[in-house]
């Protein structure tokens, strides 16, 4: 279940096989960034000796950074965080009626002593959360670091150069259908 | 840390210290009952193993239901639920800026699978709690389902009687003081 | 309306034929648990005689653990609560614009002396509400306890097992598509 | 328990004691207007059944118009309007730590059929109760219809006059302190 | 505009035609019950002048009772209460994203002085506000009164008949396919 | 990228290409009433630098007003806001789970000293941007002033006779259907 | 009334006398600027004619930017808004139970074509309303866009200078008592 | 303006100096840890300029992780974090109305791109960053993981030794005391 060659620097967990369509735009920037990483379904709840058991010995094989996803009342993080000083980084999912607000409650609100660190809620939370991790990695990876600038840079020209032309393109729509 | 005499039948967790004083309101329900319970403090996040444990061992040691009260991202009552299949009453606390919200979303929400029975926020919701752990263990103690139900007549009782008597005075006062 | 053959044990109840949908993720499990169980739709609201009556006999006619889900100002939990002291399990349904949390508040904010054990919003909650009247029975039927420990033991493996397996294959088409 | 000499007109109930010190200005109103009203505190879950007997015979011994007040998930008004086709209005109490929105919530999301007139929370929206009463008995009340319009004029008086002289002072104040 | 032959005893407003399809819910119970109604689409921001003059003239053209629906930040119903001492009934309808929370609480937040009775968000409020008016009218109306004991009846019927008969068949299917 | 020949007037940025959807109802509005306008795909987190150019630029360039329309945790109109004295407009949209509630507030709860004029979310809120920037810019336009109050006065036509008389059709056909 | 010498040119409206100590943060932006402003307590609800009347008089008498500050169903600025096509600020204030979010919901979520600048809740809220009054106005008046502009200097030289030597000395303060 | 000798690792910034009582928590733990760190008051919106001078310089100077805590619509951490590919870490402050749900959908709803690390709100939050930043330095520095394992197991203990005891005495006194 190592989503690539070499030894795993993420482990991404989550609750349910449900949370995979959100949880996969994480697996997306870590190939994209070529850094191993290993993925498990282990619910806070329904399987909770095997959820220690890999919070305990992750450190041991290696992976440096935690991402654990879960919706509803989302304790994964937080359980995996209460058994190791490895960072844990928590995405609540939106799959509750609540639309989110259950899991990130539950998530971001830990008590003092055992930190998660939250990102937004959904799709975006997992990729946030795998460049977070990243930027973490980065503190000593020259390499990785490089490549995260670069990836900034080419954010932002997207940002400012593909999507303004579409704009353009759009407004020079508008006026041909007479709306100007 | 047991409460009275005899082999506890309902074991009270709380995730902190400052619970306490949100907690006493099981306990006095439970003296009032004559029913022996345990106490604990112990933190889902903070002595994740001494939960693990407790969880694990309660019904062997005869503990029939478990109480669990915590505030902020309350993982207490789900972390035990995870691990046994004996009632476990959820009672969250408004100790966060929140006022108890995110504690009671962590604590009801809980994923298919694994129940917690949750009460309301507060002190109200330690009292309920003990009450549903008697209502439990009356369906086979004959002698508790009767001072159940002599509790539920007094305390309609109290409302009918002792409340409207106040009533009357509060509004005898109001007219002597010329309101009407 | 008895679900199965033999004196129901458990009764559900529902404010309206809209919630039947929710609700049988409750009689599935009771149905698995080979559990009797007799299914009520009663309004708290448009029919309050039929639903007192209702909570007044149940008890007498062997009845253990009642269920009462509802949506919108949920009252029917609480309604049935105030007139046995039989355990009552509260499922919010979200079936009204503000997605369950009015049902929520409605069913879980007991006030003190009245508890209603409320389980999360929905299918979920539905199924949650059974497991948890299976495990209050479980405190005086073997049977049943061991039947609620393997029903544990196949959640658990399904979560390890068959998940992984498919998370494995998940991974492994993503490689072939030249993901990694 | 008539706040007046006289029928009674108006019924106000209350889910508890402390519930008095927000309901009493809807009193205040009722004796200004001399309309004679009586109060109960009844609890839809302590007292089903008196709650239940006083909803039934309130029509007949000449009551109009009923007004509950209550807190937490606040059941008190649909109770009381599942029995009765008198209008009944509901005064959500922030008692609770959520401060209010779990009783309107409970209070105003009543199921299609039985309405509850939801007035806002706490001790506004008691008062409020009062003058909504006043305004059902003054459509065939010539006496009461005349001094609800003079109330309305004094109230508004009372904004442009008094209220914007104490203004005047508040500037002129200002401005003597130097800071204009 | 009216709904039916005979002098309008109801007037129903909403802020925008998009509100029909909740409102309609309102007409449907006014015609059974044979009431004579009005319908005007007046917004309290778009049409200040009308609605102002509308809610002057109203009384006067025998007019005893208002509905008025509007979604967003729905100032309508208070708009038009502050203008006459005619019950104002609101109904919070959710046609903007927050799915009526807005216009909940910009409808039943009214400041001490002015009431609006406000009925459950969309639909279901739209039919409640009609059966509310119908119940202040029928204070004064006999044969009104009568039909709504009558209606009360026929609902609570249908709850337990008709709907409990679908529950049987519901679950004699289930068993014959084999699920219990 | 400019939508009209002339010199811009009103500057409308937006963080992403996907509310492009949402807040061309500000370009309707401000081409209807024939006011030049500029148009930005710049994200506040995205595109940092490019943002703070336009912002410190825009004055010098004639721009008067800004119209900034972002979604989730919604800084544009507020980074915006903080490096220059022109009025900005922020319109939060609904694009994440939590439906524009996280964008509303992340635009509207400025710190003082930043004050940032936030519309409804979503479209409306669009479309009210580019009103409020017309009714600012018509402070020193009498031609412009003149075609606001002209749009007032259809907007007040449009919503009482257009809309009644559909609202009369409607009523009609209700009861050709014999629904009353 | 008028808060200083000149024809004012900007109008600050409130709902009730008990707003005064949150709006005189507006006050004292505006006389630290020396722009004359006038003061009204005017009720949406309570004096519905007056707010009516000042609204349509407002900009004939050279007011040029309106600012309503109101609790609760906060509907003054809506109101006032609907009157005028002066540019009109909105402020919630936080004085219901729901700390503002009444407030801040009614006064923001105004539907199409009728637009309210609405600011944060609270004091920060007038004090802002205030400052982008004098941001409307400075686009035609060049010795206010200089204080404006002087004004943010001095601001963040407050925030770099002042602040930080506190910090400094706070630092300071913690190393001396042996905490480092 | 560093809180201990030696190169800063951690940088903290807070958006006010009333925020300072909360963010001392992280200051407290980085003191225990000997981390050196240094300390700063920017506003991302009144000294925009220098909040990006200081993200901007940061990683050069040697500062491996930020913090930043910030109430209202707490754009900071976003700000900061868009100019940085360091890991910052986002505290919301509870300083408005709304009990910090604003600043906490403000910090943590970050598009996708630009990660921030979001802690619970207020003082827990605070010392939670200072936690997780010693967690991310200590993935390269074995002193700091020893430490910050010790620390874990002192929690642990404290949380089991110290606060069991002050239990038994807390339950003993209830029994002295006549309660049991």
């Amino acid at each position: 279940m190592t989503g690539r060659a070499g030894n795993p620097r993420v482990g991404i967990l989550m609750g349910s096989e449900s949370d995979l369509s959100v949880m996969e735009s994480a697996f997306r920037i870590l190939d994209d960034f070529e850094v191993p990483y290993e993925v498990r379904i282990l619910s806070a709840h329904r399987s909770p000796d095997e959820t220690a058991r890999y919070a305990d010995s992750a450190g041991q094989r290696g992976v440096q950074v935690l991402i654990a996803g879960a919706g509803w009342a989302a304790h994964l993080a937080g359980v995996v965080a209460s058994r190791t000083t490895l960072p844990v980084i928590g995405v609540p999912i939106d799959s509750s009626p609540l639309q989110g607000m259950d899991a990130l409650l539950a998530t971001v609100q830990m008590p003092p002593g055992i930190p998660v660190a939250t990102m937004c809620i959904g799709r975006g939370g997992a990729l946030n959360a795998a460049l977070f991790a990243l930027q973490i990695l980065a503190l000593n990876d020259r390499t990785l670091d490089g490549k995260l600038k670069a990836y900034r840079v080419r954010m932002t020209e997207e940002v400012l150069g593909d999507r303004n032309s579409k704009l353009t393109e759009y407004l020079a729509n508008r006026k041909q259908e007479g709306t100007a």
